[in-house]
Parts: structure tokens; C-alpha cells; sequence
């Protein structure tokens, strides 16, 4: 990884960072801050024995990524990917079946920060992304995902479609978002489940989607081609939400 | 509006732009992009007597305000806002419950043309923004929009209440999104509807959520606060398009 994917900016993500027991390295702070959100920040701080340093605006400026830094910047242990076996995990711990998002290629890191943020709330045990030709774990897709990567176990791997078949003999199935599927609302989606969101513009590549079980669309009433990736692969988890939620009824 | 709020960039706007039959001033090519997809505009410009302008990558990184013009920008009438009673007016058109989308006080760009692009979708017929503290239809947005701001009829109000006031003697009932409120999926929304998303840090402000009929949350199972507002828009926006599909049959 490289050094700029440890850096953690803005207000809630730092705060977040904190109280999941990440460890922050170095702590900086716009001088003069001192409003209710940045004293909280600071208590966590010396709780947690960081050094804190003060330091001038046009210097977190500089040390932004992303230019949102908020007077709030820390240096954290780099993001540290997850392994396939511990999202199974993840899991098994809640005795709920598993429920994975795969992403083919999604190479806009605010797209990945908002599905890894969704994915979160939606109750999904964890995000697989590619080694090539996709965005990782950088400063934008972390601040974007505000806070959820902390929680929110990532596995990298090498050949989406190997691991898609290794999983498929742990009982998984596929679900690819795919405009010539059936609608989702048809389709039952409440077992042990991973849905696969394409590549921003060229959708879901040919031997992922080949691999996968069903292909499920998002009904379209407008006159353009598709919806953002990340709007995309929110509407899809609330709809497993939903389903596993009436199932219980 | 501002000058810049009329320049179209990015392949599938620009063409999206033409074949919605808005009216472009002036096409910039990047010199020896000669692709099919541009090809496809250079014809759709030809067809429309647009004049074309051949200019080197450096002067359209200049004249872009996204950085993404992907080589090819344009010069478009500047987007005009509709009104509200034209919002309704395409709800009687389409012989539908008018489903609106009510923003209070979104501020990023990305945001609001996201949310145009899947309200279109969705099937709303439109979208009321304030005048005051909101991003209005700048190129962000339009691009973000990815087309569908050339569909999408969006109407900027002075006070978002009393426009709230005026849609309900028309019978539109309000939902706010709301973490404290009623599940979603157990709220009858397929009578008329206008949906309120706040803005991303405050959410939706006091006097407008008291004027709302209910309040629907998204379930969270995460350990973070909320959403993304497009994507939890999105989901919001699709439980509507699922309780209508579901009552149809």
C-alpha cells in the first residue's frame, strides 16, 4: 500500500477511526480549532496516548488528499485488507447467511467508499474487490465511506471468478446486476448471497457474469441507460434488506 | 445562472444533450479523437447545423470545469429550470400519482445530479431544490446527472415549505426520510408522493420536517449514522417504484 492510503481526513472519519480502536499514529490539528466535534477528537486522542500536533491550515492543505480534511487529518496503520475466510467468518459469527458484495472493476474511489459505506448498513459481512484495474482502500475511498471501512471487512483478490467459484462450494450464489435480468423484486434473494456491481462504464466483465447464478435488474422507467454504481449497489442490498427482513415475519 | 452552468461535458452527456433536442451553441472536439462514440456526436451536430470546433486537449482541460470532458464538451443553452406546477403536469401526462423529490439543501453537485439521475429512473416526475444553501444545476450536476437532466424537470423554490403547503391542497402527502421513523417497507407510499431528503450533514431542517406527513427510515444495520444522500435517496426513491409495481398486479 502505498503511504497516502494511511492517511485518515475529516472530522467523522477520524472520530470513527478512534473509537474502533484503529491505531492512529499522529494526530494533526488546524490551529485555533476548537469547537465541540475537534474537543471530542482531542479527549480520544490522549485516551489513546496519540500524538497530537497543531499545526497551520495551508499544512493540512498540503497533506490533504482529498482537500476535505475539516482542520481534523491523522495518520493511521495503513487500511489492512480482509481475507475471504474472515468475511465467512464475519458471517458465521452472526449465524446469518452470508451476504457479499463483489465489485468487477469499480474504479472511482468515491464509488467504492460509498458501497463499502452501504454495504455496512445494509448488514453485508464484506466487500471483494480485484487487484487490477480497480480503486483500493485510498484516503478518498476511506473518508468517503465515513468510517464503515473500519468495520467493514475488504478482501483483495486475484481472479474475481476463481474466488467466486470457491465460494460457490461454501453455498454461495450470484447475483449479477445485469438491465436484461429478471427484476429483482422476483427474484428470491434471501439465502447465502453475493451480488456483483460492474465496472462504472463497462458493466460486469464477460467470465464474472458467466460465473454467476442469476442476473437481476433494477427496473428503469427513465430514458437513460443505467444509475450510479454505488446508487445501484444500494438499491440491490436494501432489496436482500427487505427480503430477509419479510422472511422473518 | 452562470456562464459556466451551460457547459456540457463528457461523451454520454454531450450526446444525451442532443438527442433530448436541447439546443447546443457550439461542439469542442479534441483534436484526433476520432472514435465511434464521438464519431456518433460529430453526426448528431452535423444533423442539428451545430458549430464544431476542433481545439487540442490543453484548451479543453481549460475551458472544463469536472476535469472528465472525456474530449468532447459543448456549449448548451443553459439549463432552465421548469416549475412546480410543470412537475405536476407530467404526473397528469403520464396519468400517475405525482412522485416528487424534494432536496432541502443538498450541497454537493455530485449529489444532485445523482439524485436527478435516479429519480428519473424511478420514474419521479420531478425534482424541488431551495434557492438558498443548495448546489443548483451547475455542469457538476449536470454531468453527474449523466443525461437525465435533459428529462428531469427541476424546479427551484424560495421556501421549500410553502411550496410543501401549496402541494398538499393538490393531495401530495410528504415523507421524510427520517432515522427515528417508521420502516420504510411498512409505510404505504404509493398515493401521491413528495419524498424529503435533507442535506448531508444536518439532514432535513426543522420547519420542513414538521410540514411532512410521515417519516420513513431506512433500516441501518451498520455501526455508522446514515448514508450517502444520493444513495439513500435512491433507496428510498426504488421502495416507491416497488410499492407501485406491487400494487398493480
Amino acid at each position: 500500500m502505498r503511504y497516502e492510503e494511511s492517511t485518515i481526513e475529516g472530522r467523522n472519519a477520524v472520530l470513527e477511526a478512534f473509537r474502533s480502536g484503529k491505531t492512529i499514529d499522529r494526530l494533526f490539528v488546524q490551529d485555533g480549532c476548537k469547537d465541540g466535534p475537534v474537543q471530542t477528537i482531542l479527549r480520544e486522542a490522549k485516551k489513546h496516548d496519540t500524538i497530537i500536533q497543531f499545526v497551520k491550515k495551508e499544512r493540512l492543505d498540503q497533506m490533504s488528499d482529498t482537500g476535505k480534511h475539516q482542520g481534523v487529518l491523522a495518520y493511521a496503520a495503513a487500511y489492512s485488507y480482509a481475507t475471504v475466510e474472515e468475511i465467512l467468518q464475519a458471517a458465521r459469527d452472526k449465524e446469518e447467511p452470508p451476504f457479499i458484495v463483489l465489485l468487477d472493476g469499480i474504479e472511482d474511489p468515491h464509488n467504492l467508499g460509498a458501497i463499502i459505506r452501504t454495504a455496512h448498513q445494509a448488514g453485508a459481512h464484506g466487500v471483494i474487490i480485484p487487484k487490477r484495474r480497480a480503486a483500493g482502500l485510498t484516503a478518498v475511498a476511506a473518508r468517503t465511506s465515513a468510517g464503515a471501512l473500519n468495520y467493514m471487512p475488504v478482501a483483495k483478490v486475484t481472479n474475481l471468478k476463481n474466488t467466486m467459484e470457491d465460494l460457490k462450494k461454501e453455498g454461495i450464489w450470484f447475483a449479477c446486476a445485469d438491465m436484461a435480468g429478471d427484476t429483482m423484486y422476483n427474484v428470491n434473494l434471501t439465502g447465502p448471497i453475493g451480488i456483483v456491481i460492474g465496472n462504472e462504464g463497462d458493466g460486469v466483465s464477460r467470465l464474472v457474469r458467466e460465473a454467476c447464478d442469476m442476473y437481476v435488474s433494477i427496473p428503469m422507467k427513465g430514458q437513460i441507460d443505467s444509475l450510479n454504481a454505488s446508487v445501484a449497489a444500494g438499491i440491490l442490498s436494501y432489496e436482500i434488506v427487505r427480503q430477509r427482513m419479510m422472511q422473518k415475519k
